[in-house]
């Protein structure tokens, strides 16, 4: 398993008028997370993209168990549970400054040509970054 | 059941550098979708938040089939399937201008008084304009 | 002088923890407005980006007389005060649902060649849409 | 005149499909700049809030010079160049990784009572907190 924490802050623009961020941010936040997880394996995301794989989602699932608030800094921690083939699936947990856990989610990402829009494999460095994580002790 | 349908568009500011509808922008879609919902049954969620009940989002849940682009004019199919009780479940089938299912979402809400932040059980008017569509024949 | 109405309604994404349509979404709304605008003249933008010609955003100005809330319907009279060369000007006044005018606003957009990411001339056929507005009576 | 240093990284969701960050979140950018810059100065914004006094937004100008790109990294210098006193004028510089000026802007906001929602002086703490850098040397 390969695991990554990353901070983001809940800017006043995504906070709705319950005065909580809105539902739909999170999906953001979880974008912000996969990125600067993929950025410390030293995957830039922008690069892949460059070199022609696209990761459009195919699936996303979030739990709201309590809700983040203006300024507040978040804890994501981002899981890779399984080596990814032609898909990746990453989970995530938040937590806010008092370390309550306070939501849960996932996402189904699939690696895609640019060119022809079609499914292919991941990318052999992104492979090669992650294997060490997943090789028994 | 009860079912209703929507169209929004696919507003520039809502698409990314792959030309699709940015995947955290349905979340804000499926928000549309209920209030326009609400509003045909005669329930604008305005009034409901100004009469002190709130409906924060517990879990949602989407599936990306094939993308929306810019300037897409998406019809949005939204079912209630279940006579709410404490939690409210909404699901949605997004068809694009060919009438094809390009995306399905499900969104669980609480009801939840605005002054304690306690859940609290479905308005009595939303319960009453709710009961004819799930009556047996 | 060429002009049109738009109607938007306010969002609940849109808000933010003070109740009010964030300052930021100002320029979201232009852009529905703009591209409404173009629709009604028999010029969808999308046909203009497909077509080749780009129009991005050289200068952005706003005044916020009172604030849009929460599901508020909000008329938007949209104003082109030039005929268009290389550079386009698009004025705004946002009317609330009790009439007031709430919010001014100004765009300064530039042709641009999607190719060569140069500045271009007006598109013949918007040129041709909108002379007869700007003839002498 | 006092001045500070932001930095902020364009995210996927804020790109569109010409491939540049949407024109419309840097009202975003501005309130992060702010934000921070108030919180260097020991005067976080929350704090303001929750003492009862807001800062809603009357005028905004933003000049764009040269696109922001996916995942740049964008230093935001921030000036306040008058002592606040009811209003309160914050100006921006874009620089992009390479140094090169990309976009200007400046924003009016009001200090306002929260529970009045009428103006008022400039918060006796942030005035001091102001005062040196405006001294005569």
């Amino acid at each position: 398993m390969f695991q990554s924490e990353v901070k983001i802050r809940i800017r006043y623009a995504e906070t709705d008028q319950m005065g909580y961020a809105y539902y739909g941010n999170y999906a953001t936040y979880y974008e912000v997370a996969r990125v600067e997880t993929l950025r410390a394996l030293g995957l830039p995301y922008k690069s892949m993209e460059e070199e022609g794989v696209m990761m459009p989602v195919l699936e996303n699932h979030s739990k709201y168990i309590a809700p983040a608030r203006y300024d507040d800094e978040i804890t994501i921690r981002v899981f890779i549970k399984e080596l990814p083939n032609v898909k990746i699936k990453f989970a995530y947990e938040f937590y806010n400054e008092s370390g309550q856990l306070i939501h849960t989610g996932e996402t189904l990402l699939i690696f895609m040509k640019n060119n022809t829009r079609k499914p292919c494999k991941v990318p052999e460095n992104m492979l090669e970054k992650l294997k060490p994580f997943f090789e028994k002790a």
